[in-house]
């Protein structure tokens, strides 16, 4: 039986479409237990208009809630008892095999590393969405809040990005490039160059070089290895390319009688395709190295994201990525000698 | 009479639309006399074929020429007779005010730096392309080739972006904010947390704080500063996310016979809309700070954009810019006491 404590008070849309994503979830899945974290009484309440497996779902009370605007570390330090916190004890105290929150990013990120802790050897546990592109899905690693990284964290969310694709996601020796201004080896900036021959000489991944942005929306590798800052800029400036784009097309269809026909007759065809550029099916970013695992999803996510983070979690457990990320951390620390506490 | 160099030679479509938009540029400016430069025969053959005020257009002659992927420094310093080289020595002896291409980025930002030189006091040259928003355009400063930049590269950045803006686009206050990774004055990587508090205190721009790459495709900022690398990054995914998703619209409008019917009535409004986020009417990307001016347009730019950029050299002219900006880092000098020796 996998345990996946889900935050039902984080998200625009709490606790309505946790609650409903927990239960897509279960009737999904036998093996697994979902439990619901946050406010007893209206979590119930939102039950109560379901009919669910009861020994699938059970509800963890936490009184206090943390809202995205709160400072991170302050908000997991004085809320004891909020849903995150009470959540990411679950998983600390291996009462939960994960935790899935659609809350405060700047909590989760601290929450992870403070509460629930690194895998030992493991520098910085990296924030890895999945982003879409014309082929599928790629894995942007580091999108967190650990900024300035060094090319050690680097090489490492090279490993650990590649082990979360081809497990979790299903992808035979998933293509691993850096985010470079160039194709040349030369090109880059000092992190950049420091890196790459790191990984041209780590043999457990498949490195295919430094990839432009222009190309990433292209496909043109799975993993995409970035320090932190870059890949928020990446991240953010996807989905507000995408977004802005996509509205002036609905509005360019709505300008004359002409285009309006148009628009009812293109639709269904057009949602179809922009269904494609769309990663939510796959669930939300990992927090990858830790003693367990956190998923964040979209502050805005709807049930269909949530219970897809759910499987996904089930699918990280099975297929024992953290095991594979301490033997892929532990090869290394053998080879070069160094090892690192256990946080 | 201003005279602006126009390399003959760069670029997917050279020669023609080099020529088409020479031959477009003076005939909308009287004040104004392009240079060819490039392989003679080529470019006058070219030239037969329109009729044009022939005292306003004159060849310059240069036997080679430098190719896109041919690593900058070195075609510089070799290829003494190039149209880029030729070109930009025009500008150096003053027999030119400007210089366009559409050719190799790399050999335009080396070749500003080591033939045209820098204004005094100015630290690097930044590359500034503007980039379409919903609200219309705005300046993003530096995608240079400069990377690891420092904190009073970025103050430079914001105050020459400002000037540009105000006097070479026409826009009254410019808002200016710097590339971050939240909102809070307290976010962001080493150099943005040691940048923010000097553009704060900067009293000749109008600096609005941080924005976040979501923000602007919204038009939030009208100067957008970041350092090179991050600039590259936000110009290609840019290009790359919007491309890719103009071409899934399209296929998806192909892929039944109503969504075909649909396609041809929507499509005049929506090219309409599209146009609009677009920014090659603007010209091209100045790289801003050098005794004289260098413009880089798209590799793939067509007469129009070729124009656009020659007219912009006219107005950077007329307006004075390189006083504004040596006033402007004269006044901050003043202050400082630091002066730079003149490149």
């Amino acid at each position: 039986m996998i345990k996946v404590a889900l935050d039902a008070m984080g998200g625009d849309f709490a606790p309505a479409e946790a609650v409903k994503g927990a239960i897509a979830a279960v009737s999904k899945k036998d093996q697994l237990q979902v439990l619901l974290v946050g406010q007893q009484e209206v979590i119930e309440k939102e039950l109560e208009k379901f009919s669910y497996p009861k020994e699938q779902i059970l509800v963890v009370h936490a009184s206090e809630v943390i809202e995205t605007e709160e400072p991170p570390v302050n908000a997991i330090r004085k809320k004891k008892d909020s849903s995150i916190v009470v959540g990411m004890n679950l998983v600390k105290k291996k009462e939960a095999d994960a935790f899935v929150s659609a809350g405060s990013s700047g909590a989760i990120l601290v929450g992870g590393q403070v509460i629930v802790g690194r895998i030992k050897g493991v520098e910085r546990p990296p924030l890895a969405p999945l982003i879409p592109t014309q082929k599928g899905v790629s894995l942007l690693i580091d999108c967190g809040a650990n900024v300035d990284a060094r090319p050690s964290h680097l090489v490492q969310f090279a490993k650990m990005g590649s082990i979360y694709m081809e497990h979790v996601i299903g992808m035979k020796y998933p293509r691993v490039a850096i985010v470079n201004i160039g194709a040349e080896e030369e090109k880059g900036n000092a992190l950049v160059k420091e890196t790459f021959p790191l990984l041209k000489a780590c043999k457990d991944i498949n490195f295919i070089g430094s990839i432009e942005a222009r190309e990433i929306p292209h496909g043109q590798a799975d993993v995409i290895v970035s320090e932190a800052f870059v890949g928020n800029v990446i991240l953010k400036l996807y989905e507000g390319v995408g977004g802005t784009l996509i509205g002036m097309v609905k509005q360019g269809m709505m300008t004359s009688l002409r285009s309006k026909i148009g628009a009812l007759l293109v639709k269904p065809a057009l949602k179809e395709t922009l269904k494609a550029f769309d990663a939510s099916q796959y669930g939300g970013a990992p927090l990858l190295g830790l003693n367990g695992l956190v998923v964040k999803t979209h502050g805005n996510s709807k049930a269909g994201e949530i219970c897809n983070s759910i499987l996904q979690c089930q699918t990280f457990k099975e297929q024992g990525i953290n095991d594979k990320i301490r033997e892929s951390l532990q090869s290394e620390s053998v080879k070069t000698g160094d090892a690192q506490p256990e946080q």
